[in-house]
């Protein structure tokens, strides 16, 4: 029995965990979860996530939430060779991946997921952005982005000069983030070479562009 | 070398770390950094954390910052054949293990943080606390309990049967609730039951009486 993603088309967690898939070259089956339904607040989804949300991840007997989660869960089950996304065998470079995936989770998530909030997210429930919100959050994500092109000036990459979990994180609200406020990547030399490399890489592509033919098609 | 823990006395970052390292018996040096001076926004210490916050960890020539993965690369470091606080020798318990640790991150930490935050760090600076933020905040913890009521009726720990730094990392936050809002737990009987637990462990005892020392000494 293959891995069963269940997610939403152009859900930023969704697209989380399919980088990781895809950069592993991972096989799975992707099944939607209908929020207009409210599909993702009822059984049998509340039994794979207890907090009504996507993505989970079932593999056998064993289902996962937190897309972050999953994400280590897939790294360690599947790294070969050529691709280990978290760096455990070497004891600082795989504490330098969770360094920098700590970073994500709170430095650049809590300042990136409001912006997204309120433009694609609000003008869905008849609302309007507020300007105030935005405004704040870009100049916290200003200056967290002034970290990120400190340290890409010494490495490649966020956790050193290799692609980790800590880099593909990243991917789905800087995805968004290029469309509403590329500036503030394209800014920073090292970040805009980073987020260049990151985003070309075939396995990027494939999920950014799933996310970017759900945004066209509800427009 | 041994390990220097920067961090400051009160800080709820710099408690989840020295959870782990009490839990797992570990010998190491606390470095106060001194916010009254600004200490922690400027050299040394920008260079061991460059967003200008405690704690962070220096073991020999490497460093650490980010409070929950510092005690990742302790745990995996000191694990023994006592305590093991990942699980990663396990397929599907680590996995739980990460899932717990995430839905603190994600869940609880947004909703416990704020409460925190305006009770005990605005009066510190002379405002009053926003009791808006507050309720709205114990109303958001509140159903995330109920998710964990139910897990507990099935486990004694978060990821199953066995302790974990998904536990761990519950710690410092919760300290604090049980002095501004005690009924959110103690009205949950596994939650309850739980929070007993842990926070009558040596390690996690040691742990809590400094926060509360350092607490009463400052009132
Ligand atoms: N920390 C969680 C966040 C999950 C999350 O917020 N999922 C969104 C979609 S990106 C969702 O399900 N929203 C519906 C809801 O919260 O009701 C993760 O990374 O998996
Ligand atoms: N996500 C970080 C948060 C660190 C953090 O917020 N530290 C607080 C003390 S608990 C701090 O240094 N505050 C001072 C500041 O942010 O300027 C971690 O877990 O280490």
């Amino acid at each position: 029995m293959g891995l069963k993603l269940y997610g939403a088309p152009a859900s930023t967690c969704s697209a989380r965990v399919k980088a990781a898939l895809e950069e592993l070259g991972v096989a799975y089956e992707f099944v939607p979860i209908n929020f207009a339904t409210g599909e993702h607040k009822q059984p049998p989804h509340i039994s794979r996530n207890p907090f009504g949300q996507v993505p989970a991840l079932q593999d056998g007997d064993l289902t996962l939430f937190e897309s972050r989660a999953i994400t280590r869960y897939i790294a360690r089950k599947y790294k070969n060779g050529v691709t280990d996304l978290l760096k455990q065998s070497d004891a600082a470079a795989g504490a330098l991946v969770d360094v920098w995936m700590e970073v994500e989770s709170h430095q650049y998530n809590p300042a990136v997921s409001p912006i997204f909030y309120q433009i694609f997210i609000v003008p869905l429930f008849g609302g309007t952005p507020d300007q105030a919100v935005i405004a704040e959050n870009v100049e916290k994500l200003s200056k967290i982005l002034d970290v990120y092109e400190d340290r890409l000036s010494k490495s490649k990459y966020l956790a050193g000069d290799f692609i980790s979990l800590a880099d593909l994180h990243h991917l789905p609200y800087t995805f968004y983030l290029m469309i509403t406020h590329p500036s503030l990547v394209n800014s920073r030399p090292h970040v805009k070479a980073w987020w260049e490399d990151i985003s070309s890489r075939p396995a990027c592509k494939k999920v950014t562009d799933e996310m970017a033919a759900v945004a066209n098609a509800s427009k």
